[in-house]
């Protein structure tokens, strides 16, 4: 039996809803049709965001603790005001000559690695990963593409065919291989780059005998729709040497993990101390605006930007570039990647004290403010501890904390607040989990 | 021998720049690479943009009467306003209920035919023509796809597939199929409806020859990157009949030739009179806020909604939704596409007086704002065509004035001024045009 998509839903007639949001859902379902789901068995509705929280009609509070987009908080005024400012200066495109699109550039490009040296910009996680997927086609020549058991890598037509996340309705490549996580088959770390690295190497040998090729293996670094799988750092090594020593490259899609989630690094793939040839940008990097981007190493880059080029209308306009330089000087100067290690390491001690026998909670893996945390008890089956995760995503809903759910199974709390989050926010999602938990019958 | 597909750009060595874009230039290039080009012998460089006016650093103004996209103009004070209000406010994603994506879609929705009853958001026109050709793929069950010679339809790898204009290092879909439009190919406008229906026939014969189908036509309905051919009106129809017959979708892309471009009318496709299946929107939807979106019948957008689903992390946001309110309010409150009509008659009557013999222009076509007036002299070979075309066009940046070349021998001048354009600026844009022409040898 296939596991619903996505089980954190409104499914209509289930809940018993105020006028006010059944008649808008009335008319969004005429406009907008089937393909907009909303979360929640009751949907939330927002009219106002300032920081870590969400407000709805009558003034509620919401806290934030799922928004990876909103890094730096919701409506944050410094942001915004290089974007207004921006926008009444001028909004130009990459065919004329503007300076702050070049300063931004090479600010961007000083994060990574003195290898990853070139950057295109783009204006969604999606559009980066298509861009990236082409470059790896065209310069290895080969086709095949690796991605984790549940991948997600966005909404493009190329992307989704090797989104294995997004279900059977959406038909995969004939050149997509999905591989095994070491976490989730219950391998130990010791085991782990061995055990990564030959089902890597078999998905390589199946595309050779079939005239295929390996173009890349493209993976985020800390396996977020497959429920968070982090450790040990480094496992991924041998399995991207593999890759390499096929013709084919790595992408690093960091549009979850990038600027910083991770705490320690700004970008995830320096956990695992490789260097990427293709690296993915998107969600948090305006705050909310729609800007991504592929950065690389320049052999890849200029071999298709020479030949294919790329134009895109809206990618490095000047508005969206002053935007992702306020949000990169704010990361840089207010030291935010401290501040989510600490916040990160408060959170997680909060988790062990509350993770005790029976307490409904089955195991913790983070990196920075990226949390799994596995939902059930003992002896559960796998639907039950799906039935639970979603039984305290909304239960927590209620009690004015926004979370959800991932992993194949759903059975995985995904966690992963703006940035910017304090301790009284960590101490209050905390009350709000235990409490949730231990109001589900075991 | 092939065309340079963008000869309208910088080449390196060929022009003596001021230090100050020498050095620019030298950074953009090894920050961003060979993906990027600029537009011009002489790249112009500009700081500062107010509704119809670019300025360079010195202050010299030049008149914009190329971009589509801030189609009512550089920076609008009342657009900008709206966007900044509304991220000051929330910025939330269509998975929360929000009033404003409701209340847009429904207007933006009720500038349609009454057919076409959905809109589905995303960021870009490239993901709008990707995620239509994702839906009519699923619902035809067909994969085969309908362009003209030389369409362009974005940037995505799906989108690149079927767009020719690319050129050779841009592999084209095995199930992508060409066809010739009445007015290149010189057939009289009396034979242009079976002309192009017999086209679209022997590709549909073709796609079923070889177990392909066809999933859709996508053609935007004035031809813009073949060189802009809009007459006579409704020649399409009985192609897209054929089409339709054999199991296929008709996917008009608006992202050119909608919201006003054409002036009599808010889209293109209604020149034709042919009410497509699936339409998609991009540049100027929100005056260069990156938003697009796919509107379109229920059965298609609803049967692709239901298994496939559809989740664009920044598309729909309440910020992109306000600055495109903005945008459709100011286009009906204003009456701006009456503006379009008289301004679009006006420039093309006075082009009429200034192309008599020896004048260098060959032909003026255009819907509303949109022109292609083909460049050359009688007896002209075609890369003698070309070479004007790119003079007149530097002879008038140099002059302060900016457009480019189209069409597949690119000796077309693409002029598409914001549609917030006056008289004094379409005579200002003539005497340029007039005096580039006539500088250049017959």
């Amino acid at each position: 039996m296939s596991v619903d998509l996505m089980p954190n839903r409104y499914m209509p007639g289930e809940a018993d809803l105020a006028e006010r949001e059944a008649g808008l859902i009335a008319r969004r379902d005429k406009v907008l049709g089937s393909s907009y789901r909303l979360q929640y068995r009751r949907p939330v509705h927002f009219v106002r965001g300032e920081g870590m929280w969400l407000y709805d009609p009558d003034g509620r509070a919401y806290l934030d603790f799922y928004n990876n987009v909103p890094s730096l908080g919701h409506c944050n005024p410094e942001v915004n005001a290089a974007m207004a400012e921006q926008a009444g200066r001028i909004s130009a495109n990459t065919r004329y000559l503007e300076p702050r699109l070049v300063d931004y550039a090479e600010r961007l490009v000083a994060t990574f690695p003195t290898e990853l040296d070139r950057v295109v910009f783009t204006c969604t996680g999606s559009e980066s990963n298509d861009l990236a997927l082409r470059i790896a086609r065209l310069v290895s020549g080969n086709d095949g593409v690796i991605v984790s058991s549940y991948a997600y890598h966005g909404t493009s037509a190329a992307a989704a065919m090797v989104s294995p996340n997004l279900g059977e309705a959406v038909k995969l490549s004939p050149s997509v291989r999905m591989v095994a996580l070491p976490g989730p088959a219950g391998v130990a770390e010791a085991e782990a780059p061995a055990f990564f690295e030959a089902q890597v190497r078999a998905a390589i040998k199946d595309l050779d005998r079939r005239g295929i090729g390996v173009a890349a293996i493209l993976i985020d670094s800390i396996f977020s729709s497959d429920g968070v799988w982090i450790d040990p750092p480094g496992f991924i090594a041998g399995a991207i040497a593999a890759v390499r020593e096929a013709g084919g490259l790595f992408i690093a899609d960091e549009v979850q993990p990038g600027f910083g989630r991770t705490g320690h690094h700004m970008w995830g793939f320096e956990r695992h101390a490789v260097v990427p040839d293709l690296v993915t940008l998107g969600k948090p990097m305006g705050n909310g605006f729609p800007i991504g981007g592929v950065v690389g190493r320049h052999a890849a880059m200029d071999r298709f930007g020479a030949t294919a080029r790329y134009s895109n209308t809206f990618a490095g306009n000047t508005v969206g570039i002053a935007t992702a330089d306020a949000v990169l000087t704010i990361l840089q100067r207010d030291r935010i990647l401290d501040s989510v290690v600490a916040m990160g390491e408060r959170l997680s001690q909060g988790l062990q004290r509350i993770a005790g026998a029976s307490s409904g909670i089955l195991a913790v893996r983070h990196a920075g403010l990226f949390f799994g945390i596995d939902i059930g008890h003992d002896g559960m089956s796998a639907s039950q501890r799906r039935a639970m995760a979603l039984d305290v995503v909304n239960a927590m809903r209620d009690d004015g904390v926004l979370i959800s759910t991932t992993g194949a199974n759903e059975d995985t709390l995904k966690v992963r607040p703006p940035l910017v989050c304090q301790a009284e926010h960590v101490d209050r999602f905390l009350v709000s989990l235990q409490a949730a938990v231990a109001s589900c019958p075991a």
